[in-house]
């Protein structure tokens, strides 16, 4: 096993009406007067911007709005927050929504402790975060993780090339998780989250598990299986509390830190880099691209990594249950109930059917490829993304 | 799924060399003035005590020692190190040791800050923590999960009672979990302690767990598959690193946070409650304890609760993989499969071969219904204590 180091400083208040701790929570971490940053509005219509600034009326916390956070949030709605936040003289960032609005509100709480551009923050760029405003998020929407993690991913504005942000000092306060706030979740969007936080698993499976790593592995898989089980019964009843409740955790489990580079191989994550590019190029939901890219990325690299069998072997049996005796064709089962996962959370049947050009791959795959080393089992550089681009398109 | 809290603020530095980054952590928190806490001395003898003191030393941060703190640590080696702490006017507790030194510096580190008698702050206690002083664990003995948690348990003077001490104060600031600090623990210790992971596992799995559980219960499911796996990877070689890894890391997680209080049943452990009375009695080690009880508590259980007959089919298939089609006897081959599980770690067969005498199962059935509601699954007063400790007897 690998050294790491495991952080996760989040507290979180997890359940039906959990909403009740927010102001004691607020006031705990020095909020006197808090920024609120959401969405396109979905949160009045289903009375959860209700709950929150009642809560915070009661408590004698004043509020401003920072509203209209766009998915794959655009470094613009990021720059409005900060201005927001800096002429009201706020303290405290409250992101209500889902992974964008907890991602623009993580640059934002950056941002505004910074002289120059925000873009300077990204990860690629020439700054470095040495403080953030305190920030915390309600969650309404499972899928990311980003309320349990230190992460997130801002589109650039000419090239809508992503970028990420990540520190420490960026991990939410608190999460209120109410896997009630999720019932009213379009069921496109609820699928999306579901497969989004299984490619984070498999993710951190595939790329930084190895033999050593066992208890990473296991747990994984654990989570892993709770969502193939839950998803399904999200999609038949929507407001089945205990399949919101079970994706819900799974979500922030999935990102929590516990099984992160831990094995022997590290590197980006390949499904999380040609799937940003569908979403850049064409402004897809982040949990369609990576069902979109995950079936063609595993057979691609079962093929050219076969002393990798096992692992592929593994989790076939252990996350879907396949049972055969033979190594090698349960590692190719797995990845067949992986392609049957994404048609039972009514992904898209290929990039075609999703509105990708055939003659965009190539750029795709160039694009893809500038995120850094994303190979780890097998060798990933344009050749090998444009295969899978391809494999994925049909 | 019930509702539930999450918090874990510990800073784990896991892996080989981590002690490097002592220093800087003690500094980090505040740390000006250590004392070192540490148990019989083995520390001095495997060298752990010289790298720790060592980096103190480079970094010119002064410090005194609290040596000789026993195994089921007893009151009265806490107050030595009250006393200490408080002469030297320390400033940070460093535990350097297994539980038993961790959970008795969080003893410690909340006694310094109470004016009082220190076993006022135990559970059952008359005083109440509102600060401690802060702490830290370099650990040596994987096992308890204290290194991870806000808990600990303590050893009263007269009747030699468990007290449980437990404040989110008490999280240690940082661990530092190095694998290769464990390859000297002698075989009986490594093995009681990994069966003291599994068996806070098995008692959340079972006492917490329910059918609106998975994430718990999977996850759970795959920390306990990754003890059954390298524990006797540990036993054929005390000094295979990963082995050590797996089980130390899996020994962290178990308490960690991640699959508590989320089950509709709650109630006190009910093996952890009848395992202390044994140790209290016969000064037993705690993991030994836990796998003389286990097999008769879940043997009983099943037949008391056949209508969770379901949970316990889950963790045969899911932790020991036993495939047949049959729930109920699957259910009982992992029970089989636990026992098995004992006598592969070397544990005594049954509570006569420990040294435990028939004619004190009262006592003890008396003593550990003592400990508020152990009952969860099944009704679990005097008698049904009795059965067990009889059933475990020979």
């Amino acid at each position: 096993m690998e050294n790491f180091n495991f952080y996760v400083p989040t507290t979180v208040h997890f359940g039906k009406g959990q909403i009740e701790n927010l102001a004691a929570s607020v006031k705990q971490f020095g909020g006197s007067k808090v920024m609120l940053a959401y969405g396109g509005g979905s949160i009045k219509k289903n009375g959860i911007y209700d709950a929150v600034t009642n809560e915070l009326k009661k408590a004698d916390i004043p509020f401003v709005n920072c509203d209209g956070i766009k998915p794959n949030p655009p470094v613009a709605d990021v720059r409005k927050g900060i201005k927001i936040y800096r002429e009201n003289a706020c303290d405290f960032i409250l992101a209500v929504g889902g992974g964008s609005t907890i991602d623009a509100a993580k640059a934002m709480a950056a941002g505004v402790c910074y002289h120059g551009d925000v873009m300077d923050l990204m990860a690629d760029g020439k700054g470095e975060i040495k403080e953030a405003a305190p920030l915390a998020s309600v969650l309404t929407m499972a899928g990311t993780g980003s309320e349990l993690d230190m992460g997130g991913v801002i589109t650039g504005e000419k090239t809508h090339k992503k970028h990420t942000i990540m520190h420490p000092f960026l991990y939410p306060k608190f999460s209120i998780l109410d896997p009630a706030y999720t019932f009213s979740v379009p069921e496109k969007h609820s699928m999306a989250g579901c497969f989004d936080a299984f490619d984070h698993l498999m993710e951190c499976y595939f790329v930084a598990g190895s033999e050593t790593t066992d208890v990473q592995n296991m747990m994984n898989e654990g989570v892993m299986r709770s969502i193939v089980k839950n998803a399904p019964l999200l999609l038949e009843n929507p407001e089945n509390y205990d399949a919101r409740a079970n994706i819900m955790w799974a979500s922030s489990m999935a990102l929590a830190g516990f099984q992160f580079i831990a094995g022997k191989k590290g590197s980006n994550w390949p499904m999380h880099a040609m799937g940003h590019e569908l979403s850049s190029l064409y402004d897809m939901t982040h949990g369609i691209t990576l069902a979109l890219i995950a079936p063609a990325y595993l057979e691609f690299t079962l093929e050219k990594a076969p002393e990798y069998t096992w692992l592929f072997a593994n989790f076939a049996r252990n996350v879907f249950g396949v049972s055969e005796a033979n190594n090698e064709l349960v590692a190719k089962k797995g990845i067949e109930k992986v392609k049957e996962f994404t048609l039972t959370l009514k992904m898209p049947k290929n990039l075609k059917e999703a509105g990708v050009e055939k003659d965009k791959l190539e750029y795709l795959a160039e694009k893809a490829t500038e995120w850094g080393n994303i190979g780890a089992i097998c060798k990933m550089e344009k050749a090998e993304a444009l295969e899978i681009y391809r494999r994925a398109f049909e």
